[in-house]
């Protein structure tokens, strides 16, 4: 890496190229060719999706991408905040189409009208699915590599309750899918909840997780909606009660996207490149053999070694000829992979191999005997050490102020009184030229920094990308 | 089923829905919602793809849906081909954009400029990479599930080579790795080489996989196609050669899409349901406790045999309360689950289960000390079975003839001689309603079924999907 991480938006634009994640050259704006080691990088984590919400009772399906204008248009709200946005298709051939169809920009719109005939009885409930899938946004915003695109990797749950208790519920099960999640991914958050003004279009209430990135701005990661009856009276998805009567479900949804390699590259990353979690890195352990003499032999040991790996890692052997060791530690720090084994004549005399972690360079020899667990230990230890680290510095860009240049000022979430009124928020935000990102979960006592009421909520107040 | 299988069309429009593979009501004509069991059949055909072209050496990608009219129109046989069948994407909200974006058809058009980036060099060759995406056709034809839908899922692979032998090298992979994916699916084909006026626009040659459908129509499942420099020159896609000078590079591709069950559902299935080959089946033996007394104890032994099996098979047991094992076993023939293990009272006194086979409806007692491995070979065995009398049935519908009547009333492939030209190949599908849906790959003599003229070349003749 040429730049620093220091100057975050251009280190992050460059390390996502550099370290093989994207090809940013597509000829259309906001749309990005993912490259083999970004799209595995990715399906390790679409791969979490399915098992955790496969684990949760979830199933996935796949509904079509396109939605007539005429469904789309059903939910008031909803096709408010999202008119300005989708792309329109138009034309099948050289023939105008006689309904309009919609790119999906979320799929309520596609589902719902499928719930209503899905679900009949009380015996129909709970019905939960996913589906991982492609949407697409006509950002008019700039855009920015896996945090702000016009096609975004997506994954999306889909939950209808016969009550509101049960639609509260699953929002309670969703934020314990969410923290397994995040720590898979070793990503710090805070979960807070939107303020009416920011909510999703059609939600009753919406909950973000939101992370800090090195930029002192924040990024919402997941987003978690309840819905309770909003959509289900606009699309009619009623149900018969055991006492007889019909009421319409209550709905829950939970968002997440490629943002979350964003996250992981720009709150991980450093000088040297990215750093990936190893519970998702698509390469574990790269073996890089050190050949001073014994050029053949060396190369059988690592193949030896890639084998004996293999079956307990995710390993690659880089045995290019035409690179130098060194070129070829500089290529994968590159690229993040959380360990290096080396391997050379000397390793060999030895019965040893050298292990070196990318988060902390530590260079450890162990014995060939003991290796395979000593791997699987310092593997969880970098996990753990990322996610620590990260919590340490987001902790640290958490800060309470009771003057607004303060708030206006710090690099990360301020932390202030609010009296809840619209009036005051929109001063907070007008006047610290920032956004009340959302307020906390819970309840607490203290004054608005606007009106000095007494309040017993905070705002949350950062520049969100 | 209440529709049997002899009345083929009706069949297979109910079977798919029954069997809860796909639900049509989606209010986009040639647009469905692929359900979790449906879903999850065509996910594991996905997983076998990533594996099996993995091992032949391709990176798996992902490039953007949307392709910008000036990219699209840079390969002139292409876009005649496709001009009428693709669907314009023209506004971004209320906006007209300034360049008119096509969902791909097919993704060529969206790739090749960037590989004109990513290949500078003899060292950059060969390139292979596949993405599994979703594709979408305007189609004006009646629509049919699987079969022919405007939202296709889709696989493709795209190679790059310096030479015109490397490509053809590939064509012959790609044959091989077909061979393969036939297998794992159980389904018969054969080879056909596309007529000029049939081949994929753009294509030097293209290589058709034909499997026939009960009805004696022709599904082509598979198509390998030899571009050679028809692209690369249109996309410069040029390459530094050892020696100094530069080239163009050859390529190929290989398509397959969601057809491939569609020829499963339609192949295999009987007058009770689908039948699945065990290799995909997403439940490979289903469990069905009879319970005539001792329910809880049943119940514990079933699940004890599921945690067993879940080892080795892709099991499900089938506990829900309110079903007789009669409506369960209907249930699961229907949706085609090879191998049924039922456990009940007197099973449990003789230490044994009752195994059936989805296929032959054979029942089988095996003791419970070695039902893991006699599964095993059931399994092996109805994979095998399904493909064995697939590939009898297709053989019996490939005939033979010298009579034009005769390839007229013929349900299946005619084969028949062809001097191989146009004037004759349109009179051929004139005079049978049919059509040229290749010719051999191996030469053959013969005389045309229309001039008399002696020749090397048979037509294959039939009335394909």
């Amino acid at each position: 890496m040429e730049v620093s991480k220091e100057n975050f938006p251009e280190w992050y634009n460059e390390v996502i190229e550099e370290a093989g994640l994207v090809d940013k050259r597509y000829p259309v704006k906001g749309m990005h060719v993912w490259l083999p080691y970004g799209w595995q990088l990715m399906r390790n984590i679409d791969e979490y999706f399915r098992y955790i919400f496969t684990k949760y009772n979830h199933q996935e399906v796949y509904f079509p991408l396109l939605v007539p204008e005429t469904e789309f248009k059903k939910e008031g709200e909803h096709i408010k905040g999202f008119e300005n946005e989708v792309y329109w298709v138009t034309h099948g051939g050289t023939t105008p189409l006689d309904v309009k169809l919609v790119l999906r920009p979320t799929s309520e719109t596609a589902m719902y009208p499928i719930f209503s005939l899905w679900i009949r009885t009380h015996a129909d409930l709970p019905l939960k699915i996913f589906q991982i899938v492609n949407i697409f946004r006509y950002e008019t915003k700039q855009t920015r590599a896996f945090i702000r695109m016009r096609e975004v990797h997506f994954f999306e749950s889909h939950t209808a309750h016969a009550t509101a208790e049960e639609a509260e519920e699953q929002i309670r099960e969703n934020i314990e899918i969410w923290k397994k999640i995040a720590k898979k991914l070793a990503l710090p958050y805070i979960l807070v909840r939107k303020t009416e003004w920011d909510k999703f279009p059609g939600a009753h209430y919406s909950i973000g997780a939101e992370t800090i990135m090195p930029s002192g701005r924040t990024l919402q990661v997941a987003t978690i909606h309840q819905y309770l009856q909003n959509f289900s009276r606009a699309y009619n998805i009623e149900y018969l009660k055991e006492d007889g009567t019909h009421d319409y479900v209550h709905q829950t949804t939970f968002g997440m996207s490629e943002r979350l390699v964003g996250a992981i590259v720009g709150i991980h990353g450093d000088d040297r490149g990215i750093i990936l979690p190893p519970e998702i890195a698509p390469i574990q352990v790269v073996i890089v053999p050190i050949i001073t003499k014994d050029k053949e032999k060396i190369l059988r040991e690592a193949k030896k070694i890639k084998e004996e790996l293999q079956e307990h890692f995710r390993v690659h052997l880089d045995d290019r000829d035409n690179y130098t060791p060194g070129y070829k530690f500089y290529d994968w720090e590159l690229r993040g992979v959380p360990l290096r084994l080396e391997i050379g004549p000397r390793d060999m005399e030895n019965e040893q191999v050298i292990l070196v972690r990318r988060d902390t360079f530590e260079k450890i020899a162990v014995k060939r005997s003991e290796y395979i667990s000593k791997i699987e230990v310092l593997l969880k230890e970098i996990q753990e050490n990322l996610l620590h680290k990260a919590e340490e510095e987001m902790r640290e860009k958490i800060k309470e102020f009771d003057d607004l240049e303060d708030v206006k000022n710090h690099k990360g979430i301020a932390v202030v009184g609010w009296c809840g009124s619209y009036e005051c928020g929109e001063k907070i935000e007008k006047l610290t030229e920032k956004k009340i990102i959302g307020i906390p979960m819970e309840k607490r006592k203290g004054r608005c920094i606007i009106c000095g009421k007494e309040t017993d909520m905070m705002a949350y107040v950062a520049k969100p990308y």
